[in-house]
């Protein structure tokens, strides 16, 4: 087969023709099928469906703290949750926060605070002229919208296959505005990209002019390994302290996609110092987070390798996902040269990069024929890819069936959108 | 038995003594009990277990909106929950959003962001120059905290028979430095009065200096009532409705005291602008709150009458509680006339306002005995009662042999301090 780049003028309106053809009976199919966010399927969420009848009176309701976990009280989360993260995370106990069902929230109340209140005792961001916050792009929109939400200029860094350009980041933070860095520094959203070691030591070492900068390190999918041979990051934590740099860092993870998302538990870590400045504020926000979800949680996992074990289970079932969908580019996208992506080792999306100026099309056609993906330009900044290219997908939540349905499709209507922009008619 | 008013020097010399050797007796006992925060007993807590093994797997995890309530989605609540505070509030569903685990948590994140960001678009209240917002006193300490925490100076209104004395909240509402004012309108925090339909009539017609003020109304005792003659409250929502002044109120609840403190369902309630003001934060702060244990909830209590039902169960085990704290008061402290105090329908709370001077050395002369209260001050702005009068006593947590023991302490502890006092060695 040759390459969309080897096909002349007449080849290349033939193509169109077949593809329209193609594309006009998937259409006329009225299909209603979903491959935009990153929600586990019903399966996954069936494997933890023992956790929601696991807590009995005749086993009592006491954490090992030694409390009622029904009651008020222990603002900072249950011990047995901590050593489950604090194992997950290779973070100390100490370090960690166990608050709530959403390390999203616990990134939001961060930056909120800080803007209100300042970070550590320091100037708050909203009395400062000019804020600035590093964007690895492709990346997560819901965490470049927390920084706009707080007027923060969003500079894009681009990402490499070793994670954000390291080069460019340090250049960027000898300018005192600027004030954090968004990372998902393992199966990175959406690349599924994992940092490597010179990228988490560059981190570590980093030195920026704004003493309240920090590293907002999203380990979302610390554990979301689909194959047997996983990624493996470096513990920015230790990295960081072993240089005297921990205060840089503030890890955030959570069980959303291990349990339930949105019923799950949230965990921060932190150096002493940031915890301390964090529960100077949750001291006032809240008495306490729900922590008969969190011995739901310990009672039902037990332990680190209670989580462990439930991911592989997780894993088998989210493989086929991710086979489909790489199988399908391969095969229609791959011989024709009209895209890149990287097979991830983990986490929840597909990263592909369409010829320039043909992700919007491509996204367009798809939603006229009832398959809806992630916006063009959702993991940039503003929402905007200057190329127009870059597109998300997340293959975890439909059924199979639908799945191939649904990235058939995609394919043909990326192939629609590189053909017209070589014809000049896009 | 004649009032400490009419005895002479000797009398009370003589009566010091007798008291400071039962007191010495009590210390002698090496007591550990504690009177010092609004916690439900165990007993309460174990009328709601069955809640927690009631979701179960054949009867399906989907809320009557459609979606599986074990997925991401749905951000301001399952409609079944929202019907149920829609019927216990008397605020139209459209008007709640159900979210969290923790009213305090979403007062506080109203007062955050109108500080970061301002109040339905209006300048941010961090950029104001001068931040006031009044505390109706005494009050309840966690609310003067958040305010207190953003820099606001704490105005404090005197609390009535019949709430906070509204000729000076409507004088202090002409300065636009005001911004706002905290409530507990049924069975207050700590007096366990409930406002009159005049002084909510007169809430509902205010008309402050500053258009971003808000009436943080913290209904949080709504459906606790004590007695078989409870209070009744007027509708704040409908009655600033009918004027127009909707925008003023944000009302707030919660079932931690219905279900479980801290593993409760939390909701506020507010005018379409206001709601839509907190959407515009909340979709960037969170992809959506814990609405398993929604469900969970919903399903347990299956409408309001279900949870008036089951507050009926609570009151009957509460009761007692507060007999015990009322009839030792009366006995104990009645005749000597030092000491007045409410006698609330319902709530958490018994206030007592002790002669002044004498709030203090009550609190230490219990705490060395074993005795924890909530501190002396605490129910006022920055933790200073200027008469040093007001002790919040909450009896529903200990055992009933506990705290008549504890309540006895109290009693003595009262009775001594009132004497040094009258004897000018306080």
């Amino acid at each position: 087969m040759a390459t969309l780049q080897q096909l002349d003028q007449t080849q290349l309106q033939q193509l169109l023709t077949e593809l329209t053809a193609r594309y006009e009976q998937y259409r006329a199919r009225g299909l209603k099928l979903d491959m935009s966010r990153g929600k586990p399927g019903a399966g996954q969420l069936d494997l933890t469906n023992d956790m929601l009848t696991c807590l009995r009176p005749e086993d009592g309701f006491r954490s090992e703290a030694g409390i009622d976990v029904r009651n008020y009280g222990l603002m900072d989360g249950i011990p047995e949750m901590k050593r489950i993260f604090s194992r997950l995370l290779g973070v100390p106990e100490e370090n960690l926060i166990v608050a709530g069902n959403s390390s999203l929230n616990l990134m939001f109340d961060y930056i909120c605070t800080a803007f209100a209140k300042g970070v550590c005792g320091r100037t708050p961001w909203s009395r400062e002229e000019k804020l600035k916050f590093l964007c690895p792009a492709p990346g997560y929109d819901r965490h470049f919208a927390i920084t706009e939400y707080f007027g923060f200029e969003l500079i894009t860094v681009p990402m490499t296959g070793t994670g954000p350009d390291m080069d460019r980041v340090e250049d960027l933070v000898r300018d005192p505005a600027v004030k954090g860095i968004w990372c998902v520094p393992m199966y990175s959203n959406p690349d599924g990209i994992t940092y490597s070691d010179e990228t988490v030591r560059r981190f570590a070492a980093l030195k920026p002019a704004a003493p309240d900068f920090r590293i907002m390190w999203d380990n979302a999918y610390c554990v979301h390994h689909l194959t047997d041979t996983p990624d493996r990051l470096l513990n920015l934590f230790e990295e960081a302290r072993a240089r005297g740099n921990e205060d840089l860092v503030l890890e955030f993870a959570s069980t959303s996609k291990i349990s339930f998302p949105g019923a799950g538990v949230a965990v921060v870590a932190a150096s002493a110092a940031n915890i301390a400045d964090i529960k100077s504020r949750m001291k006032v926000q809240t008495i306490g987070f729900d922590k008969i979800n969190m011995l739901r949680h310990a009672r039902y996992f037990k332990d680190a390798d209670g989580v462990l074990a439930h991911m592989k289970k997780q894993a088998a079932l989210l493989r086929p996902h991710f086979e489909i969908v790489l199988q399908t580019l391969e095969r229609e996208l791959g011989p024709l040269g009209i895209a890149r992506w990287h097979k991830p080792n983990g986490g929840y999306f597909v990263s592909v990069n369409l010829l320039p100026g043909c992700a919007k099309e491509t996204v367009r056609l798809c939603r006229e024929a009832g398959v809806v993906l992630t916006g063009a330009g959702a993991t940039f900044p503003y929402g905007r890819d200057p190329q127009d290219s870059n597109l998300r997908i997340a293959p975890t939540f439909p059924p199979l069936d639908e799945l191939q349905t649904a990235i058939d499709l995609f394919c043909i209507c990326a192939q629609i959108a590189s053909v017209k922009k070589r014809l000049g008619t896009l």
